[in-house]
């Protein structure tokens, strides 16, 4: 009995290791299937590749290892030992693939460490994982009930679930999912301009008055992004002003609707936002919904972050009104933990996304197919070929139930208060707005010993404004913990932290602020 | 010792089943990492979760295996025995997770089976598929090189060689990989109409003169989608007129171009096809290359299928101009074999898409980081998010090398013609086209007994146009084998055969056609 590969023995069923005897330099792919007899090769392989992969899983819930282990990026395009990013004309031996997989791994953030609190989506949920892998091994594509029949009728049945739990009522709304909430905001600014200007599919932005977006100053960029995408010009969106907590003005977004209609602009655009990036805050849907009605304007919620709320009978109340939108963006891959990338955008409207987007490929979507062919999708999209998203949130809902979600998301709201309650007690830090985290976000500066009694002028600011980069570039260098940071208007640098791992605990919360005590002390 | 799962103990570690026997029923997600002790558990679960992957992957390859189980979409939504896809508020143990998987899996199509012919991304390469395993396991996100470091490095070298093999000069070029081809072609026409109009991001297409673009009747459908998603309008993409072989008519091409001018339209993109969706035809690009000097036009090379022909000594020759557009779509998903999504846009500008997209968002793209910055590619991009792609890609080529890209494709090529050779022998089989084939793609007619000897008249046609659906809905059913058809102009349905999976081999050819015959004889 001789194991072909260099990295353990573990997964190896015994009825392969019994009689193998390759030398493992001289296996290739070529070797896996197809390959005749390729079977028990490829099943060693493979069985080799989970045995690396759980390695990196059990590692990332380890809370004594690190989460990262930081190079410059001129390091790895150099090559590190063992670890060499080029590309040959000739093949490696699996070896060495086995080998690549290791160190892609060990060079790789550990996105689902209890203590990577970098990004809103995190965690590495183990049904959704096994999700993706089955997403993987299926290969296949949403344009058609033809080859994602599966796929296809589950993407159904969550959409309508999502869109139940928003509020609307059955058959009434349409959806799909997208490569990211970036990509469903453009969706739905495109569906509404279309539902107001229908001549744009064909004529262009020619046919159409200067049409003008608002949403406000602390949402997200996208918007900025679509409107450069779709040809309005980011000149016409319009940033309505927040209060201190990061939500619209309601009166705001009013004055500045009548301003643009006196300007000649058209506005037609509303969005809200539930759950905004950097505060995490829930614009006043209620309001916005009554001046949407009022002046007969589209009105979105960009969901994209706090949409799980929707799940908790406890948080929901901070949506209200969203049932009154007319699209909905909402990622699962946030603060539900799916794994990335699972982004929704939901319409109010049967058949708009349809209209909106169809060109009737002949080659792919045949109307004289056997069945249903309401079922082929793919027309409703911008994109033409499209991941398969919806299977490793199907499989974790079915997992979790819908109960499962609203504890998770109860879960990581309280560790957010506990940040938040925390904070209040330490003199060295201090909050960027005084509310209880209304999402997980808890905005708050670190204030060392050299700027404690300082007087508060300009250069109190500007050294400020320097401490949250200097100490996040020593915690990537020691690799303890992982945090964002930004400034905001005339607000220096400060820390945003945000959880949505359901494996953070209230230690890693304490890590974190005891982390940045000893990183920031000498500044 | 007691196994929890239902399906098989083939992977599971010894360490394991040893001192095991907690009642299979109880266990559920909660009993996964990161619950305490959720170790084992969890490397239990996805030794199962491997196993049936396996199993799916081997009868994938196994001839004798169907390539389908069809039914209807009501019978999914329904539910089929033991697999009901309703989500409910309370969690299912993991023993039925376990069955949902292989619900899923018996349900789809083996999109890896050499008799599927159905699209242009089949098969399902061993290596890619460890990737994408890999890839779901880092979750991660491209936007910054702080969370994705080794990612953005693959991505970085990957696009060089990619624009190397294109013919561009070293750091003259950039790119991204995007989720998929159509949105790859959005990306070139939307860079272009920056590149001449810069305005256009800002200020809207109200800046603009009524811009027109240019690609064949035969490319591909995206460039109405994104002439509609960016505003420009579908009226204002002019098809060019292709030969009998499905090339652009470069003459036609001109003639339009100062047809549009004369009407006041502004021409200043041209997107050639190097490898169409139905016929696999390559428009003359060096002609086209002129043109669009002489009338100073973006040239856009949507390469998306016939791009790996690039790597082939033998077949580079038909791509031969490429080397002259300023901008490839380049799919490796499709011809390569990489599993789904990965899809490229290649720019021959530095810069270009960096300054068409980029929003500088403060929380992501903070400027005052402790490494070099220009590594955080996520703002060139139309999305926020963006999924990891690259990685499977760069494996492959890896274990491949640039050669056993280069034999791959060769042999696929070489399938193609036998079909082809095949195909003119048989009497009961007509060419639609009658060179031989330049990429994969062969598109013929089924003439079944009864209209062998009919005369030729509209009626024939009538009858023909149902002939390929009905063999077609017949494969269907019997699951052994799949194939497109489409119309094409006052051409009636006519199978499109393409291969794109190394798994294929001559007597999967012969199976094909001997199953149409059989399934169509009565027709």
């Amino acid at each position: 009995m001789k194991n072909i590969f260099l990295i353990s023995q573990t997964f190896i069923p015994q009825v392969l290791t019994s009689n193998w005897s390759i030398d493992s330099k001289a296996i290739s792919q070529a070797d896996l299937l197809p390959a005749r007899n390729g079977e028990k090769c490829t099943e060693q392989f493979l069985a080799e590749i989970l045995q690396i992969l759980f390695n990196h899983i059990k590692k990332t819930y380890d809370g004594k290892s690190k989460v990262l282990d930081f190079h410059h990026p001129h390091q790895l395009l150099e090559g590190l030992e063992g670890f060499n990013l080029e590309l040959f004309d000739q093949p490696e031996p699996l070896e060495q693939i086995l080998v690549d997989c290791s160190g892609t791994l060990k060079y790789s953030i550990k996105t689902g460490h209890p203590r990577y609190f970098n990004q809103l989506s995190s965690g590495l949920d183990i049904i959704g994982l096994a999700g993706e892998w089955l997403t993987a091994t299926a290969n296949t594509n949403m344009f058609t009930y033809e080859i994602a029949p599966v796929f296809i009728a589950m993407e159904e049945i969550v959409l309508k679930k999502m869109q139940e739990i928003i509020g609307w009522g059955e058959n009434e709304a349409d959806g799909i999912f997208s490569p990211g909430g970036t990509i469903s905001n453009l969706y739905s600014l495109q569906a509404a301009r279309y539902k107001y200007f229908p001549l744009v599919k064909t004529k262009g932005m020619a046919a159409l008055p200067q049409i003008a977006v608002f949403t406000s100053e602390q949402s997200h960029y996208s918007f900025r992004k679509a409107a450069s995408v779709l040809g309005i010009g980011t000149d016409n969106v319009i940033a309505v002003k927040c209060d201190e907590r990061g939500k619209m003005i309601p009166s705001d977004l009013e004055d500045k609707i009548q301003k643009a209609e006196r300007q000649g602009q058209h506005p037609f655009y509303v969005s809200a936002t539930a759950g905004t990036t950097v505060f995490g805050a829930f614009d006043p849907l209620v309001s916005i919904a009554d001046i949407c009605k009022r002046y007969g304007l589209w009105m979105h919620v960009d969901a994209a972050w706090g949409g799980g709320l929707l799940l908790s009978k406890k948080h929901r109340h901070k949506l209200n009104g969203i049932e009154r939108a007319n699209s909905v963006t909402w990622n699962p891959h946030k603060i539900m933990g799916v794994p990335l990338q699972c982004s929704a955008i939901l319409i109010w409207q049967k058949g708009l996304l349809q209209s909106c987007n169809e060109q009737c490929a002949d080659y792919l979507f045949q109307m004289d197919k056997h069945y249903d062919t309401s079922y082929d999708t793919g027309d409703k999209t911008i994109q033409c070929g499209r991941h398969v998203d919806v299977f490793k949130f199907w499989l974790m809902w079915k997992a979790k139930g819908t109960c499962g979600f609203e504890l998770q998301i109860n879960k990581i709201l309280e560790l957010a208060e506990y940040l938040y309650n925390k904070l209040k007690s330490k003199p060295n830090f201090e909050l960027v707005f005084h509310d209880k985290p209304e999402c997980t976000n808890v905005c708050f500066w670190y204030i060392p010993p050299s700027l404690e009694h300082a007087p508060r002028d300009e250069e109190w600011n500007a050294k400020l404004h320097k401490v949250a980069p200097q100490i996040k570039a020593r915690m990537m260098e020691e690799g303890t913990v992982m945090v964002g940071y930004q400034p905001q208007g005339d607000k220096p640098n400060f820390f945003r932290m945000v959880i949505s791992n359901p494996a953070s605990k209230k230690s890693d919360i304490d890590f974190l602020l005891e982390e940045m005590e000893r990183l920031g002390k000498d500044l």
